[in-house]
Parts: structure tokens; sequence; C-alpha cells
């Protein structure tokens, strides 16, 4: 297919699959009725059913399993935490404006937009120029305020709307500020992430889990970004839920017990070097990535097989899902690895979770910050002896010989690496004295052999001191939800044949509801059996909706598999039932005292209904130790 | 006891509370290593697993038992949301500020603790000035902002610290405000509530619900209010979560379906005669109040039931639990009727939850800002009969007659009410001609017979139009678990006598872990049996923490009744094991392969232990009718 149908094909798909949600009210862009913001969603009932579902698993497949610690932070956060994390001078985006009306642009996207547009739409392009287009969008990430502001100008690129001149690029950043108390002297922000307010709390965690690593914190909450000009629809938003996991580790021992539960699982990944050299992704065994160094070590891969199978559980197509590392520009200086879960969507690949060794780095900016050292310590079972530097400046023949300047030269000599004061110490051993720089002097001064002492001595220690890594595996369940939306939809013809029906083939675990039951025709001694049947699914803990309207049979299925019911039970006598599947259309009859414990089975996973077959995780443990 | 010794007793207490959930981890001051932020809190692991105990039980007591419409809207709200609802006129504290430091004081709580100061402290108080402190702090709420400033001057107020002179009071408003968007010309808010993403919503529920009424919609999420100066630890606070219902009902009939469920609950009520005279809050039973119109109507009355059934199944004590109706100044002009939930801890009585019939007026707001109708229909089985008054003016007399303003006399004809037009008719019928006075023109002219038809013609209607009135139980979910925290907490002696212990008496429903599983020595057999029960618990879906430390098991079921786990299994031989309940302290041998199935049905409520029962409630249905 060329490339522009296959787009108008994704673009009217997207369209469906948007035009059913809004429909049935599974999301409502908000306060629509004052025109709405752009960025900003509700979830209607079953969207918001949904998003219950998801994070409920997501609770049990990451916190209960692992024995993680929960916590719960404000949004509101005062500056200085986010002064700390770098979010305060780095989290912008470079902005355009229309020099005339004042309207704002992201300047990438204006840069791209253009050269898309020129590729896609310039029959007359030479071949030399198609490169340079093609050039400018791989760099596109890369590229300074200056070089964008550049590119924009040599282009003659404007506004969109009016054609007016721009303004160079500058830096906007997308925090929402805000100032907490009445003063006006203290700022705040909402918060960009959840895990800043894991970070500071690390303190108390590590005292709470015994004082012990590993451990792992969790949070789920709002995070918010306030987008220059929002575009994507339900993926790019102002205000979204992160579920976020902080994994801390010793730097030193990064292998994880329960690895071996996922190493035989078997994926699209996209390492780096398969990128920069222009292969696709390609499917390739979780333990194998690791063994042979693709990922950095067992504990990033043991979170990347997990968030495989928890996105294919709730019903990610595994074949529209990859795991791609980030390039090297891409990365944080500090980072060890990371890698994206991306979903592909009529969007494109969209990543919804990041998986990152982020090191030491979170840690020791709030502890820098804050002066509150935030380290775990390992204590020996044995004591270990080490060999220490020990440096002692003669503070009595230093004030002799410096007077004013004698506490600038102590620090200097304190400060002195191994190499430079074993020298010095060989120096003065043989010729009594030495030249030495004292920076905060700006000039040498003459150390003599009675001014200092420098020897190496054994001590014992009790412990080692650090600051630990961490594996930070965070989730848009925004993102997630949009792209399961996007995967559990498609279309069949009706009976008739003369039109085409919307269904959802969400799993059970993701469903709004898990069956309707629907009286064939409104009579009472239906509606009776119908509501006995309901107090059943009630005492087995399923979720159910019943419908008496008298609309045809034919028209209430429609309506169900439009919002993604599993099961639907027709009431049309008084001892069985018939149960209909959605995806199969398979119908069975069941007496009315098995109905619940059918439906639970089927819908719980444990039994099979014709081809359809909803697995679920088997779950090894919802504890921990202490 | 005399009054200031029960003040020192409550601190006492409160301060043996606090230091436990502090050292227990069950919250953490916000950004604590930074100094905190006032008014700003953490869940720890325990508070955290609490708060999602207490949230997953009010949506299944409230959303699933009555098939509420939940939806989950962002906290960033653009102004003219909270411009219609009257937050951003309204929603103000008087403040005033130290003139020299600037620093900020609430004016209400500077008189109140200059007031209460004198009463409790001062000994020569004249009985005068003793009546007229207390009068003040009975009125202060009702106080304006210059006669709180009056006050201020009159007693000599001054900044608590420094002793400056403060300024006059002020209104400050509550919201945190940001910006949306780069612009800057977006102004928004952090939402001060969560119902107001609801009422903008109306429509697209109702058209949800089959466009059918009473429904209720529900929202569990973050609310936000900068205070001035936040005080009372827990309870006053500048982000928390909120649960809150809005449920819609034809204005003409608020009976409820389901009421009968509730009537025969008895519980301390407090109307509004018995606090105007004097009264204390007294036991009444449901149906009684609302048959005799004490509560307004039986929905209100209902959800009062429904609320109290939530709270006493939380653990918050029945005694100490009163519903206090509002008086008439501290309700808003068009409510109906508004009763709070207060529980009673060390700080006093607290409101928790409020459960107000706010009649039509959001709605209405929002309608008159938006110019989106937010009605419902009533539409009739056969259509009814109606008169209607029908004016005509004829625009061609009118025009001869009045010319160039012809357009406001037509228009003041058509906007007459029935019994004017009745009355023109009449005359123009006997005298051929009225004197009519048009505002607009500010004068009277002739109006003829020819002029205008006026009758009253029988039309057919098939719907009532009309806007619904809401009723909103609104749940401060901080504020409940905080008092549960007061209301679990007790000490008792340890075994030697040597030490007080602490015990939460959480019930399981909220308890943050259901068990903890202790080997008793440390040797791999026990271990093992541990592993075993373990897995059983995880199969049976109950919570648990393994405690493997040596510590003696004297110190391990402390500090697990510390975190108010209800029962601990120690393993002490490889058959059987011992199970103890945590307030009874009642032990029993259990056989290994039953013990899942013990803790199950004792933490369900199913079977009692000693003389602990923890009750339940039995959940009538979890689905509705579409």
């Amino acid at each position: 297919m060329d490339p522009a149908q296959e787009a108008q094909n994704r673009e009217a798909f997207r369209q469906a699959v948007i035009n059913t949600l809004e429909r049935r009210v599974f999301y409502i862009p908000s306060f629509k009725i004052y025109r709405g913001v752009a960025g900003l969603y509700d979830y209607g009932p079953p969207g918001c059913a949904v998003k219950s579902n998801v994070l409920a698993f997501w609770r049990q497949h990451f916190v209960l399993e692992e024995n993680m610690l929960e916590v719960d932070c404000p949004c509101v956060t005062p500056e200085i935490v986010l002064k700390a994390s770098g979010h305060v001078d780095k989290f912008t985006d470079l902005m355009v404006k229309d020099e005339k009306t004042g309207t704002c642009y992201r300047a990438d996207h204006l840069l791209k937009d253009f050269c898309k547009e020129k590729l896609e739409k310039d029959p007359k392009i030479t071949e030399e120029k198609a490169a340079e287009y093609k050039h400018v969008l791989a760099i596109l990430d890369d590229l300074s305020a200056e070089e964008l502001g550049a590119k924009i100008k040599e282009y003659g690129i404007t506004a969109p709307d009016t054609k007016n001149p721009l303004s160079d690029p500058y830096p906007f950043n997308l925090m929402f500020q805000t100032s907490i108390g009445p003063s006006g002297l203290s700022p705040g922000y909402m918060r960009p992430e959840t895990a800043q307010g894991i970070f500071v709390n690390f303190k108390d965690l590590y005292y709470y889990n015994g004082n012990k690593l590993p451990f792992a914190a969790a949070q789920i909450g709002q995070a918010f970004r306030n987008e220059i000009s929002p575009r994507q629809g339900l993926l790019r938003v102002r205000e979204f839920t992160l579920a976020e996991i902080e994994h801390f580790v010793d730097p030193e021992d990064k292998s994880h017990p329960k690895f071996p539960e996922v190493a035989n699982l078997e994926f699209l990944m996209f390492p780096r070097q398969d990128q920069v050299s222009g292969r696709s992704a390609r499917t390739i065994r979780l333990g194998t990535a690791v063994s042979e160094g693709t990922v950095n070590n067992e504990t990033l891969g043991y979170f990347i097989g997990r968030v495989y199978l928890f996105l294919t559980y709730l019903g990610i197509d595994k074949d529209r899902l990859r795991f791609r590392q980030h390039l090297a520009n891409e990365m944080a200086h500090y980072a060890a690895d990371c890698w994206d879960a991306e979903i592909e969507c009529s969007y494109g690949w969209i990543e919804c979770v990041g998986i990152a060794d982020r090191s030491a780095y979170d840690l020791r900016a709030h502890t820098d910050k804050s002066g509150v050292p935030l380290v775990a310590a390992e204590r020996f079972a044995e004591p270990r002896e080490v060999e220490k530097l020990v440096i002692t400046p003669s503070k009595k023949e230093l004030g002799l010989a410096f007077k004013g300047n004698q506490k600038m030269v102590v620090e200097a000599l304190e400060a002195m690496e191994e190499k430079e004061a074993m020298e010095m110490k060989t120096t003065l051993e043989t010729k009594g004295e030495v030249e030495f720089r004292v920076c905060t002097l700006g000039k040498d001064v003459t150390i003599k052999k009675n001014m200092v002492t420098i020897s190496k001595e054994k001590k014992k220690e009790h412990q080692r001191v650090f600051t630990p890594s961490v594996i930070e595996p965070s989730f848009g369940i925004g993102r997630i939800i949009y792209c399961l939306y996007e995967h559990s939809f498609y279309t069949r013809p009706s009976k008739g044949g003369d039109e085409q029906l919307n269904v959802f083939r969400f799993p059970p675990l993701v469903a709004p509801i898990k069956c309707t039951v629907f009286p064939l025709v409104q009579n009472q001694q239906y509606e009776e059996v119908a509501k006995s049947i309901a107090k059943s699914l009630t005492a087995a803990g399923i979720s159910y909706k019943i419908d008496i309207t008298g609309t045809s049979i034919g028209k209430r299925y429609a309506r169900t598999d439009e919002l993604g019911v599993p099961l639907a039970i027709t009431v049309d006598s008084t001892s069985s039932v018939t149960v209909r599947e959605r995806d199969s259309k398979q119908q069975v009859r069941v007496n009315i005292e098995e109905v619940a414990s059918v439906v639970k089975e089927v819908t719980d996973g444990v039994s099979t209904w014709g081809d359809v077959q909803w697995k679920y995780p088997s779950h090894s443990s919802a504890g921990g130790e202490e």
C-alpha cells in the first residue's frame, strides 16, 4: 500500500475508535460546555472503570507481587525540590511566538511539519534537498535553540495560521507554576512526575524496610505538563496519571533473584546498535539480552520482562509492542541504560513505559541540595581492614608561617588526593620542603617537613556506606489505556449486513463491566429471573448491568459489545438462560443456578470458551519477607 | 475532670498517636529533608495501604452498590468554571498581615485565640467580659471583614510572634492559581473540590444514563486549598483526597426506593433547633427524623444512613459520631438542607462528611455561564393538556403608531406576566385602549385594541423540562482516616509491665496488612512451613508479611500490633501453628492446611473470634438496571 493511503487508513481507523469512545462516554473533553481546554480530558463512566481496573491490576502485578512500599505524596511541590531534580532549569521545550498575534508554537513541531510536508507533497524536490530534510528530521531532537532558529529562518517558516514572522526560539518551562501560602514568597509547581516524592523520602523508606537493600517504592498519582500546544489527542495531555516504581539497589550488585522467572520470555527488542545500523526490531530472548550485555543488568531486565507481561495481560498486541533502547544522545549522562516500552498505534510507535537505570543521580542531587545524606550502608559480617590516607597538618607551624592564610593552606593540604599526598611525603622526606599550589590563595607556598604529617594507616571498617542506584520503571497510564483501546477495537457487519458494528475485545480484567443481563421480553417472570441472577453475580463478586429496555436483543448485544462487555446473559426461560460470548458470538445454555459460577470461571480465565481463553497471570506471592 | 486537665490529656493522647504514626511511617511530613511545607503530608507505606483500603470500600459501598457513574476529571481547571461556581469570588478567608514582617495570619484565628486565652487563663476576668468573649466566639464565622478588623483593634490584638501591629483584614482567595498554556492569558486554578467536574458533565452523564433520573455520579480525586496558615496537623492540609457524590433527582420527587433499608438505624443526630436551644445531640431513629421533617427528604436521609454505615464499618466509634444539621446562617441561601457527619477526636468535633441538598443551584449556575442548558425532561406517558398564555403583538399597527420605538413596545408586551396580560385584555375589551408602561422607553404609551391579541390557549405538552436538584455527600478522606487512627489507638502494658505498648484496633477491612507470619525460631524447617502458609494465603487473596528476624516473639507481636495487623501466625511446629488475635491476645492452634481458611473467615467477619467479631455489610447488589 502506498504511504498516503496507509496514512489515510490509519486516520480513518483512529476516527472510528475515537467516535465510539466519545459516543459511549469513555472520555469527555474536559469542560466541554465551556468549549474545553486543549490537552485536558475526563474519563467518563466506562473509561473510569477501565482505568480503575488497569490501576488495580498494576498494584497487584507490581506492588503486591514484589512487596513494594507504596507511598502517596502531594502534587504541589516547593521549588527547591524541583531545583535539585533539575526540572526548574531543564524541563523546557523551545517555543516561538507569532510576532504579531503572540500565538505560541513548539519550534521543533514547526520545523518537523515543514520538512514532512516538503518530503510528502513537493513533487519537484531534488534528491539533495530530500536528503537534507530527512537529515533534519533525524537530528531534530538534538538541535539547540540557535540551530533551530537558524533552520526556521533559512527555510522561511512562518506562523501556520497567519503567515506572520516568528520570534527566535526560547525555552519555555513546562511546569505549571503556583505559589504556596499567602505571602507570594514560596514558589511551587505542580509535580511533573511522581518520582521526586519517593527520592526525598528515601531515608524513611529505607528505615521502614529495616535498613536493607534492595527494595522498591511505588507511587500512583497525577502529574502535570503545561504543553505549549498539545497535539495527538489523548496521548499528549496536560495532566495525566503516572504509576512509577523506584527500585533501590546496591550499585555493586544488580542481580535479581527472580530474573530466572522471566529469562525465557521472547519479544520484540530494538537495541541501540540495531537502530544505529538501520535494522528493525527483532525477537530476542530476555535472558540472552542480559547475558550478552545488551541489557545492562538483571534487575533492569527483570523489570522489562514484568512490564512485557503486564502490558500483554491487559490486552496489548505483542506484535505491536517493542522495547527500544535509548540512543546515546537520548540518554542522560548519568544513566546506565534505558529502555522504552513502545506501543504501535495510529499515531506511530508511542513511548508508554520508560525503564531506566538512573544510577545514583537522583539521590545524590537531593543529598547535595538538602545536606541530608541519602545513603545506604552494608554492614560487614566481619570488620574489614582497609588502608586509609591520613593527612595531619600541624596548625601551630602553619599558623606561624602563614598567619591569616593558615586556614586556606590547611584546607588545601587536607583536600589532596592520594597520589599528590604520597608524592609530597616523598619530597618532604628527601628534600625537607616542597612548593605547593593553594588555589584559594592563587599562589604557591612552601611547605616544610614539620608542617604536615602524611601517612597510610590500616583501619578496621564495619560497614560500607554508599548511594544506592535506582532503577525506575515509569508508566504513562493514559497512554497505555489509549493504545489498549486501539488494539481492542474492531468492527464487524451486523446480521443484516447493512451496518458495521463496533466491538472492544477487552479481556475481563480490563472490561468496564463483566457481563450484562437481558430479559428477552418485558415480563415479570423474566425480570424476576434476572434479579435472582443479579443476586448470585453479586455474591460471586462479578460486576454486571441489567438492561430491561424492550429493545431488540440484537441491538442490546451490539450496545454491550461496544462497551467491551465480555459476556451477555439472555433470560429466555425460567429454568435456563443463554450465555453469549462477545467475540465468538457463541452461545450456550446454562441452568440458572450455574450461571454465576460459569461466568466467574470464564472471566477468571479458569475455563475456556470455544476459541477464546482469557489467560491471566498466576500469582506466586502477594506478600514478602521482612 | 477540670477542663485544663482534660485538654492536657487530649494533647498527650494525640501526641502518642502521632508519634506512633510517624515512627511506623504511616505518614511523613512532605519534603521533610527540605524542612517540609506546612499543610502537606505524604502517606507512607502502611498509611497508603489504609487509604487504599478505605477508598476501595468507598467504591464498593457507594459506587457499586448504588450503580453510580464514576468519572475522573483533571485538577487543573480554567477560570470560567470556577467563576461560574462562585469560587473565584467567594472561596476566601480573611487575612491580616504583620505590618513590619509581612507574615500572614487568618484574622478569625487571631480573634479566636485571643478570646479563648482570656477565658481560659485570665482569672480576673469579669462576668460581663467573659460573656462578651463567649459571644464573639459564637458569632466568629459570621463577622465581616470590617467587624473582624474592629474587634482586633478594640482588643489590641497584635502579631503573635513579633507583637507588631496588624493590617486590616482582607480576603485572600484559597485556590492555588496557575496559568494554562504558554501565553499567560488563560488563568487556571487547582480545583478546590471535585464536584464541578461532575456538574459540567451533567449532559453527557444524563445521556449515558439513558436520559433518566435519578442517577448519581461519583468522583475520587485530589483537591487543593491554599491555607493561609495551616493548623491542626493532618486535619487541615493544603492538598487532600475528596470522594464526592452528586445524586441528581427530580425536585418534585425526592423519595428513595431503598430508604426503608436504613429507616430503622438509630444514631446521634443534632438538629438545628436543638443547637439553637442549647440542647445536646441525641439518638434519633432515621425514619422518624425524615417523617417528622427534621431531615428534609428521603434521599438526603438515605445518604445520611449510608454514611453512618460506611463510617462505622471502617471502625469509627458510633458514640463519637454525630450528624449535625447546619444552622440557617451556615447554609447557602439556595440549599434545601445540609448535615455534617462530625467525628470527635482530640481536636474536638470535626466535620468529615458534608451531606447537602444543594437544590438546582450548581446546574443553573453553569447553564447561565455556559449557555448550555443542563436540564432533564420527564416525558409524559400521555400528552398533557395545559393552558398557556399567548400574547401576539401586531407589529404592523405598533410600527405605524410607535415607529422607531416599535421594538421596545413589542418586547414589553411579550414580557407581561399572566396577571397583567389578562387585566390588559379585559380593559381593551371594555374600553378599547389602555395606558402601558414601557420601562425601556421610560414612559407610558397608549395601546389600542388592534395592536395586540391576548388569549389563553390549550396546548398539548409531551414533556416537562426542569433543572434537577442535586444531593451531594462529600467525604474528606484524610480527615476520616485521621479520626480512624485516633479511634483505633490504645495502649496496654507489656507482659513485664515495664512499658506501654501501642495498638491500632483496625478492622481487617482497613488494616494495612491482614496477618503476619512468624517462624518462632530461625531454622529451615519453620521457614519452609512459613513459605507454604504464605502460598496458601496468597491463593486466598490475603495480604501478609513474613517476619523472619530472630527477634523475640513478644517483640514481633508488639511490632505488628502497632501496625494494626489483626492476626499473627506463629510457626512453632511443622504440623500446626498458633494463631493469635491482636486485641484479645487469644491464641488458638490451627492445622497448617486450615490456616488460610481460618484467617479468611475471621478477617471476612464470617466467623467470630472469642469476644471479637468484625462485622461487615452484606451487599444486596453490585450492579443496576439500565
